[in-house]
């Protein structure tokens, strides 16, 4: 018996799911769990399908569920667990270290292959997990030439996802581009307040009561990818800048791991400039 | 076009989704959200479809759902929206007030029938907001004399659920009987923490930094029922018994109510000891 | 014994605590509960202390403190427990109804005085619990006309402060200089996120994952005034604008209310556009 | 400029706060922050008062206190800001990388001199990140035997706490006593809910709707010892004993961090079997 994943969207229309589940059960697929949206004012269908059965290739499968849906369907069949990551991180150590660490105890559910800076800080704690680390400075580089150098990093891999932990630089259209629905940042504030830099001397000098953080797919427009979570915490008069920073890398990390763990487990569709995530 | 809300458990087997959603294709029902889980231990499935259709009674579509499915199978098929209520209590305002207040303006799901309760504080604010008062004193009565008046007023109406809104006494295994499954009670603690009597006091003793509540459908044992919604919030040194107690009041109404809106959209089932609850 | 709540602000200095301190001993006035706060960047130094002492009245204290600090301080001596206020609605009813049952109740902390509302809405429900409700249309007058009745309105009680409990006309800078630091508002967002009409559904456009509400009490600048208290709460996917709304009201009550019972026990100083909380 | 943190309990009476920081104000030492706490009803006296002053030694300052003071009253001046510590585990990684992750960047407040484990699991990982491991095995070895093993080692070490970061292994009355007020355990539970052993096992059974965490300092009894702080988490019916596990882990080293940086920043006092502790 395998586990198999299944993810399905296309258009909504009646009977998609005694069609799916027909297929599935024609196959003696049995289900474990399934959830499903629509996505009413846009008519889109989504399920998630956890199921098991005996299977060598999943490819006729997915041609007979590809059969009973709308044209426009996109069918996705995850058998293999683990998926493949390269982090992209500055100088701040808390997000990376929480997911080196669950790397080394076999708790990320992904395995990280590479993890690459444009500073030299965090190289001695990388290596010292045993995982590679490059170094790729923008000092004295145009934009594009700093980033032709990442690619080239990240090309040597097969990654399934990039994790910005904390990578501080703006990602061009065209890198997005590359790398469309695979790029993951933390932002160290609740979107959408705060949008921009230094979100803890906003938060601080407008005197706010929470502070937060978002993980969120990257897109074009910055701070403006599809939000999949968001947490916040108490703040009083007496945080300073610092002591909201402080207590923010504690959020940041708890909605980066949060937002990789839903990914890594394929719970989340990105649906135009949002996101359903089946929990 | 009306809404259906489908309920069914069963012993789990294979084929039980397609076979349910290829009963409501047929009958041209449109599935907008539909929930499962399996207890695997106990083999027992569950499932909660809200669907639209043409239907004037749905007698035909439950026999041709029980006759796909296995025969220990429930099915309930919900059409009407809104449920009927009596609420029970003592001499505590603040989840009655919450109660009549969302009844008051229609948004509470459901239809306060009538309050009964063993001491008079409550009458004058319930008979403002044009709700009966029943007043059943519980001294100098046995417990099955008491219950036997709560009972009576009880039946004048058609109640789907009864809610205890802080009501103090102690109920009996026979009164639970008569009503088995549809008694809600507000827990002043979080169960199991602090089961019996004054947990606030409890808490205060034990120097806790939380305290909560706990909402509960109601069985022979006390404190011991399905576990619906619980939440917390933090304390500290600074509250004494009388600060827990008022903190506490938030807490409870809070609970409640969460697991009321739950039980009356129909999100609730009961399996075993446990409640499975479909958010 | 009586007790006596003494809120100080002032420059900062050496020796401000010890100088408070001994006027109160020698005065024979017993510390139950002292708070203070320095906000080092604007060298300004904010205290909040609870105390019993026998006293008929406060005049001489009031000197005595005064004399022993900077030139600036503010020294308020505050005996009486009960603050009283004027509610000013529009059409919803969720923070009205919360702060209305606390009143009849005696939990307020506060004596609700009057509600005015620009509808007809919620006089029912105000008359019921026996408060007067006045109605002051804001169509077909200009908003000069409609705040000097509504301030005529006010000026009939002594409030302490107005509670705007979902009041949805913008004041004007003169109405807010009228009443100074005493207006309080409730915002359905978590400012600085949303400002502006329709924040649930700008929430629900950018696909948060998380909403909010904010207390703050009212300046010139919309939306801009000291925040005193914010909370959050998880949406998700499931949530149109409705459930959004629907969750948002449960947050703003909690919000408001929390907010209200500190002001109202003397634990919010306002520092330019921020607040110092002693809880 | 030096910093000093003052830590005095005492028995309260009239004029305490006066006679302090009358003999600070003497002293030229500057206040930045206070915070009190009188236990009414043990008449139990505590504060916590951070300020600046210049001075080489503190035994003059002391002795002035104590001077000015009752006789019960104990005074701590603590002019060290990182604290020494010694972290005991069984095989569980969690607490321990993020003890191990803070002390490695510096942020924790503390520096960690060892780690003893009873099994050989987490050796590899804490040599990595250059903090000597101790093995003592509990195997084949008489309680008293094994106790006195690792204190040999803890008391090569000069340190200032022993922070049980999943050590499974219950300590005797006579150890504890060794290190009476220096021994900080997270237990897996929210306390005192899930006594014992199993408490994710027993959560689960019981069908709760949150899990939490309790760091607490160790006393005779077991799990009964003051509790410093404590978080919750909210779980559902997919949530098997592995998941809750899974989800505890997460608030257990959220709890025992918070618990260990409010220790280290001196803001926690015993009073009897419970805590105080000044945010």
């Amino acid at each position: 018996m395998n586990e198999l994943t299944i993810l399905i969207s296309c258009t909504d229309q009646v009977g998609l799911v005694t069609n799916i589940t027909r297929v599935l059960a024609t196959h003696q697929f049995n289900i474990i769990a399934m959830r499903e949206f629509v996505d009413e004012p846009n008519k889109a269908f989504f399920t998630r399908i956890a199921c098991t059965g005996v299977f060598e290739e999943t490819d006729e499968l997915k041609e007979k569920l590809l059969e009973n849906l709308p044209n426009d369907a996109k069918v996705n069949l995850i058998t293999k667990k683990e998926k493949q990551i390269v982090v992209l991180v500055t100088r701040e150590y808390h997000c990376l270290a929480e997911i080196l660490i669950k790397n080394q105890f076999k708790t990320l559910g992904a395995n990280v292959m590479a993890v690459i800076g444009n500073y030299e800080e965090l190289r001695g704690f990388t290596e010292k997990l045993g995982i590679p680390y490059f170094y790729v400075s923008h000092v004295d580089k145009e934009k594009s030439q700093f980033e032709d150098k990442i690619k080239e990093i990240i090309n040597q891999f097969d990654a399934d996802y990039l994790v910005l932990a904390k990578f501080m630089r703006i990602l061009s259209a065209d890198f997005v581009k590359d790398y469309a629905g695979k790029i993951v940042n933390i932002h160290h504030s609740f979107l959408p307040a705060f949008i921009g830099a230094n979100p803890y001397r906003q938060a601080f000098e407008r005197g706010v009561k929470i502070i937060g953080a978002t993980a969120h797919f990257v897109t074009n427009n910055l701070d403006e990818g599809p939000i999949i979570t968001q947490h916040t915490t108490h703040v009083d008069h007496n945080f300073g800048v610092k002591e909201m920073v402080r207590a923010g890398k504690e959020i940041e990390k708890k909605v980066l791991l949060e937002a990789l763990e839903l990914i890594f487990e394929d719970r989340v569709f990105v649906n135009g400039n949002k996101t359903i995530v089946f929990k």
